[in-house]
């Protein structure tokens, strides 16, 4: 007997990045050197003050359930600190605390998604936007980028088609990945007019609002009228380099946070109660962690992208944000007659070593889509690393 | 503006004992002595290898992402582990690890339900199966427990009724919460037999399976045509005082469980990772802290179920498992001229500080249900405050 499978599995998707780890460790493991540009994960170890006081909490015996939101000085410590980033007034009760980021992505879309639904989102984006839309029975919107004034921008007249086809809902990633793309301020304001005049619903991922190297960081929720309708995924993923700890947040409009909160004594109860102390810590603590990380993700970045644009057939921008590169690299296939750029992957993989995603992970291809390019993780590698793996990819496109 | 929900949020339930939390500790405020007897959450504190091995794992950087469904290591001991009790050939690939034993509840609605589909489940019962059911489209067809033989037994006529109004799925929870309930053998064949003859997949939640002060664990997928149809839910809460780490698994077929850990994908990405190297040293380890434990809470069941049975107009069963009592309190009730059993509780703790939960947390009563029922746990309240609570109760009913 095999258990027949619900319909709905048949609408979910997935990260496929996670195959290119695969085909990354197989080739490892055979004694090819591999130079691990593929992972969305952080080779940087946790801050010292905040795994103390994670340990202190488990000692002490905070061992039993927390209340569903999270414990309250962590929800109060998140509210300070995200509103005084966005000029927003917060207090604990918009804040529910989650187990990572990604949470909020499926809980947002289950409170707030009626199947048949339309849902802007982003592609090239995080594949779980997609995923859970259509798990939930909503139909997707995809929007995507294009290349301009030195970086990536919006492609706005998709997202106005989108809302005049009756979007209700929109996903939005400033500081996106994969894409390293920052919104200017008139970009975000014609997305928040947008979003106040057509009556959007906005989730807005931004998990990588602190890695950022340079700008004045903005939200969308910080426009008039948004806050109100916004909803933001935290996280301490990467400004604490705590991917692993699984901690992160939904904030938002109180009464919805209280939906969200309900999801979560249906779903999972609480998050973790001692490891809130520790990501407690971090916040009042002093900055010295997380600037540390982004001295080394900054470091990394500069030697990157000036080696990578050093390379005949690729062009790369200079992100402000995260830790992803998107090269455009049209030229570089051509010059090695490939087509698909999953086959240029695997060639560059087996011939070079050097690991990467390609546009492919981020979401399916949109109609009349020219140009191709990977995607470059710079979190999980160090700098000598960069630079032997670049030699080899400039040798082997010469 | 106020944010619109989605209609699925008008069917999802809770777990109404919070606000018996908040009702105690609001009268604790009060300077009321309460006696905390409708905690599910336990006062015991993790044994000290099981905190070692997590502190150790984070102190060496098991602090990024892990695979979804588990640290191998801990998928194999947790296979070893169910498979060694249950008499079943069990590998890695059956196991997914997940944030705590709840997840796995919703996670198989999702793989295995279709809306419509009709879902058999326990009430009285953990109330987070009918939201659950309720909430991603399912039809519940509750089925109660009757007193019989110095215990509860499964009303069996509701059960085989609802297999013949097309039910689909069984949720089955042997070592029961509210009741304390354990299946004898040939209650769990018959099950096993309707669920064999009428094709129905079964949630087994297991949460209690080795919190047992006497007879031998037998689990319903241990029988033969089971194992292929059955999804063990598996926590670490229980057995090594472990609730609020959020650690547990579901395990079922192989085929079944990647569809699992796909919604994993999805949801959290992963469990914690460093506690994945407690609760390993846990299951690896020696069997010293829970013992211990059960010790603890066996000394508890007998104090506390003697003082219970001594009242007049209070039956209490003592089960074999679990830390819940379920006493009858139909004659209490009438003693003291009260008909409703939240009138009940709410006048007990008022006059004596001895907190509860009633029948009344646990669904939706039932037709024709006549004999009132409270709940006791004693996972998180000391010997000598229970003896001075069951003094209070006593004289407050004589």
């Amino acid at each position: 007997m095999t258990i027949p499978i619900a319909e709905r599995m048949s609408r979910i998707g997935t990260e496929t990045a996670f195959a290119v780890s695969l085909e990354a460790s197989q080739l490892g493991q055979k004694g090819v050197k591999i130079y691990p540009f593929h992972l969305g994960d952080m080779n940087i170890i946790t801050p010292s003050n905040v795994m103390d006081a994670a340990i202190e909490a488990m000692k002490k015996g905070k061992t039993g359930y927390c209340p569903t939101a999270g414990i309250a000085d962590l929800r109060e410590a998140v509210a300070k600190d995200v509103g005084e980033q966005r000029k927003l007034k917060l207090t604990a009760d918009n804040v529910s605390i989650q187990p990572g980021g990604k949470p909020t992505i499926g809980k947002f879309i289950l409170a707030a998604m009626n199947p048949g639904d339309k849902v802007l989102y982003p592609n090239p984006g995080y594949p779980i936007y997609e995923s859970q839309i259509e798990f939930h029975g909503g139909v997707g919107l995809p929007y995507g980028y294009k290349e301009a004034r030195g970086g990536f921008i919006l492609d706005m007249d998709v997202i106005r088609k989108g809302v005049r086809a009756g979007a209700r809902i929109l996903i939005y990633n400033n500081y996106q990945n994969p894409t390293g793309a920052s919104s200017p301020p008139e970009e975000m304001e014609e997305l928040a007019s947008l979003a106040l005049k057509n009556d959007l619903l906005v989730l807005s991922d931004e998990a990588y609002f602190e890695i950022r190297y340079g700008g004045t960081p903005m939200s969308i929720a910080s426009f008039p009228g948004m806050a109100e309708r916004t909803v933001i995924l935290y996280t301490f993923s990467k400004k604490f380099a705590m991917t692993g700890w699984r901690l992160g947040a939904a904030v938002g409009p109180a009464k919805f946070i209280e939906y969200i909160s309900k999801i979560n004594v249906n779903d999972e109860s609480c998050s973790n109660h001692f490891i809130q102390y520790g990501a407690l810590a971090g916040l009042q603590g002093s900055n010295e962690g997380p600037l540390g990380i982004l001295a080394v993700l900054k470091e990394r970045r500069d030697v990157l992208v000036d080696l990578l644009k050093a390379i005949p057939g690729i062009r790369c921008f200079k992100p402000e944000a995260t830790f992803y590169l998107f090269p455009n690299v049209t030229g570089a296939m051509k010059r090695k007659g490939v087509d698909d750029v999953e086959d240029f992957r695997k060639l560059v993989l087996r011939e070079t070593g050097v690991s990467f995603c390609t546009r492919k992970h981020f979401g399916r291809p949109l109609p009349g889509e020219t140009e191709r390019y990977i995607r470059f993780a710079y979190s999980g590698i160090d700098v000598p690393l960069i630079k032997e793996g670049m030699k080899k990819l400039a040798d082997f496109l010469a």
